[in-house]
């Protein structure tokens, strides 16, 4: 074995016998990889699951994002989607399709990236399967399962008019990141490495964007307060607001001075929870106040109607010859 | 809406809306697709999981699979994961990635494919969740949930000398169906879609090559019957009979009477199901005897060591520019 071997090079088997020490445990997991399947704990009888694909292209560039990052941040947007619901996440399934040339160090970095940000968001929830697959577009396909604690799930639909909005995590972070990188991160037309590197020194919201950190605990402690209705920001604070309030039959009503910023208003991928609690709430972790929901219908910002699309999506915004 | 549009014309949201309706419901799912997390039933406090994917090039070909074969075979092999574990399928969450000129009818005839092949194979499980991305290459990425009804898991580690081996299931049919597609459905070095089509009506074997019916129920009836270890033939009997012995610490002697055919012992891809059962058993449903668990290790055929490898190792045997 040498840092030159290639997943091509040694084939699934051995590849795997290298990933599978650096991938965290779970302590949920009373069968782990290595089955046909794999076996997890759902102590109320029953559990909460999410899949979110990255894909090299689209999501993500290889000359910005290491491999380490590319872990972390597959973890980090799952780990979101079942905080969201007030679970705690207990596991994932990770499947990677990967051109036969990739380096096994890579596969190994990615492995690890996993492990890191599983410790730091989600301490004890581990990889419990996986699958390993050649491919011309390198893709990571990550499935995430979570636990109740026998609470009910906190759906996008419960707000009602009367009741605070309220916001953990970064906003427009992410986005401010992703405009850093493509406006002093390419050099030539191209993606480059070197100056990500610096640049991601120098500024934060290039780590928001490339290894996000969003508040996962926040999620059961959201729940354990009494929200009413919770998503993660995939897309945007505007886009994913709309969709709580349409899902609830509100409107909310967005404060500018607490929110930050047109880019926190619009930018996607900071991951961060949306939530809606009774006006009387004492806030838990780091929630905060940006909002009021009202009766109407969709998002406003300081009482007049925001329709701007914000967010990000990929089938309209992805140019495939960028890269 | 026309036949014409297409995911990157339509969009992500207007896409789903169509694939949505489609979708097969699960008996198990207490919050379906739609939120930021599903949420399933796990009566017995624990939920067996695989995943696996399938990639357009090493898993499969445009010319020669439809988009319904791609569905049903994408939930095949996964419910056959679940089902040798002994568990009973409950739910599917979903990934998939597509250029942005897939027709969306495509999309539609996958999530048909997914539906009839879980109506076929599983009923009462269906699709809780899932996620669709823009890629280059055309990927599916299906991670399947079971309910061992309070059971332990059938593991792969079980087997002890003196039990009976025994399958259900095909065997080496998937293989002769791929080997009969390049034979004759290859024109001009290229796979050829109306060949495929003429010899899909002449030979069986191709139907289980494109779009397998596994036992699924099987899994649960070896279960319930004692089965002491179990897994599905995604890889060929000779190579997953070796897995299962090098798992149980012993060795299995096959009889190639039984087995049938050189192709039914190296041909992967059946999906069949392969275990083990104390020597007076009454086999359930389709199981059928093939050999005997002895002492040693490794694979036996008529007592003689068989080392071959067979099977398909997507790794060493793709060959990218064949395509």
């Amino acid at each position: 074995m040498t840092t030159a071997d290639t997943l091509g090079g040694i084939g699934e088997g051995a590849t795997l016998a290298r990933i599978f020490p650096r991938l965290p445990s779970a302590s949920a997991a009373l069968v782990g990889p290595g089955d046909d399947s794999a076996l997890l704990e759902a102590p109320d009888g029953r559990f909460v699951v999410t899949t979110d694909m990255l894909v090299h292209g689209p999501d993500f560039r290889l000359a910005w994002s290491s491999a380490h990052d590319l872990g972390w941040k597959a973890a980090a947007s799952n780990l979101a989607d079942v905080a969201a619901m007030g679970a705690v996440p207990t596991g994932l399934v990770v499947a990677v399709a990967a051109p036969a040339e990739t380096p096994v160090t890579f596969l190994e970095e990615f492995a690890d990236g996993l492990r890191d940000g599983c410790a730091a968001m989600a301490p004890g929830c581990g990889v419990v399967g996986g699958d390993l697959s050649v491919s011309a577009t390198l893709t990571f396909a990550v499935t995430a399962f979570g636990d109740l604690e026998g609470r009910a799930p906190i759906l996008r639909s419960g707000a009602r008019a009367g009741e605070v909005v309220a916001v953990s995590g970064v906003l427009g972070a992410a986005a401010t990141g992703l405009r850093l990188l493509f406006a002093e991160a390419v050099v030539g037309g191209e993606p480059d490495a070197a100056a990500a590197a610096s640049l991601r020194l120098a500024r934060p919201e290039v780590l928001a964007q490339l290894a996000p950190t969003p508040p996962i605990a926040d999620g059961r402690l959201a729940a354990l307060a009494g929200a009413t209705a919770m998503l993660d920001l995939s897309d945007g604070l505007a886009l994913d607001a709309r969709r709580l309030a349409m899902a609830s039959g509100v409107a909310l009503d967005l404060a500018l001075s607490a929110v930050g910023s047109r880019e926190a208003l619009t930018g996607g991928e900071d991951h961060s929870l949306l939530a809606t609690f009774p006006a009387e709430t004492i806030l838990p972790g780091g929630f905060r106040v940006i909002g009021r929901v009202v009766s109407g219908a969709g998002v406003l910002v300081d009482g007049t109607a925001f329709d701007e699309r914000g967010g990000w999506d990929p089938y309209e915004d992805w140019n495939g010859e960028r890269g």
